[in-house]
């Protein structure tokens, strides 16, 4: 008697599905069945959507934002933008949250990740030479580094400030402290830490 | 000034992930930068992989299982397996793990679900009337209802024995009582309960 398996089809299916991070040999069983059952139609798109991002997306030459075949990105090609403002994230999904804002009227860099030795990322493996490029043909431009406040997004900043500081060039970072609409009883010590240092005048 | 947005070709990305079972906004744009910057091979793969699934897969025209191109699956043409016992599962997925314990030497029977008037799955929703079909075509078989065992699995199985009841077949039902290695102070009071009610001789 041979044991029961999934057809080759399925199984290729939940081999690929499994490739996605955060997904498990429970989760692809999961997604492979709702594909095969309720989501054939849904299966069909993805498939597309993926064949054509893969093959049409790619980074826009200036900032690294997401951009299809290689022109420049919607912000890099708007000449309404202040560009002696640099806002530096970094990854391309860091730039929508700052769009959302509605207040930055600036350029962006994406600096492809952040430093960490533990991942094997050095400055090597980021935009940062493009960046200091940037920096150099815009003299006396600001660049905001909006990087996470976790460790390796602080040691990315710091290693980018002292990259910048020959250059005429002012650099700024992102306040610290409390998020909107948090109670203090919520703040976790190092918050409080930040927001007691980086406090401003009321009156 | 026109604010930044992902090229559209990312945006379906992102709406066809978001349809996957499970998948939010933030785990749609964690798998679509994925895709896009380190896992372009596994996009092209994947995209592949669904594609032919759907194309390809359907089910077993007997069990309900998964097979290529209406043929009956591996169990079903197998004809050194025994016939008069009869394996009732909710989902195909739920055979493998049958098949994996390596003791059961019979056929299956796919439902496709169970009874949950609260999601609308009525009895007509799933293949009851194939299975009582099988059933008839083979007397003197028992069939092993191997349902969840939550309060929609019970519903189903006090359904099926009903039905099953007029038909010249043994129905039996998979044991309850506590998992492999678990200890007493992790049991539920209910897994208890069945436990001792099903409790077996020993001398």
């Amino acid at each position: 008697m041979k044991a029961q398996d999934y057809p080759p089809e399925v199984l290729e299916l939940l081999a690929s599905l499994k490739r996605m991070p955060g997904v498990g040999s429970k989760g692809a069983e999961r997604l492979a069945l709702w594909f095969l059952q309720q989501g054939r139609n849904e299966a069909q798109r993805l498939a597309a959507a993926l064949s054509t991002a893969v093959s049409t997306v790619g980074y826009c030459p200036c900032c690294g934002f997401f951009s299809t075949e290689g022109k420049l990105c919607t912000a890099c090609s708007d000449t309404t933008r202040d560009s002696s403002l640099l806002c530096l994230v970094e990854q391309p999904t860091d730039v929508l949250p700052i769009e959302r804002c509605g207040i930055f009227r600036g350029l962006y860099h994406c600096l492809g990740g952040k430093i960490s030795p533990l991942d094997g990322v050095m400055p090597e493996d980021l935009s940062v030479e493009k960046l200091l490029e940037r920096v150099r043909a815009l003299p006396g431009c600001e660049v905001i580094l909006a990087l996470s406040s976790d460790v390796e997004g602080e040691a990315t900043a710091l290693y980018l400030a002292e990259q910048l500081s020959p250059l005429p060039c002012k650099v700024s970072r992102l306040a610290q402290g409390l998020p909107a609409g948090a109670g203090l009883g919520h703040a976790d010590p190092i918050t409080l830490m930040r927001a007691l240092q980086g406090r401003s005048g009321l009156l």
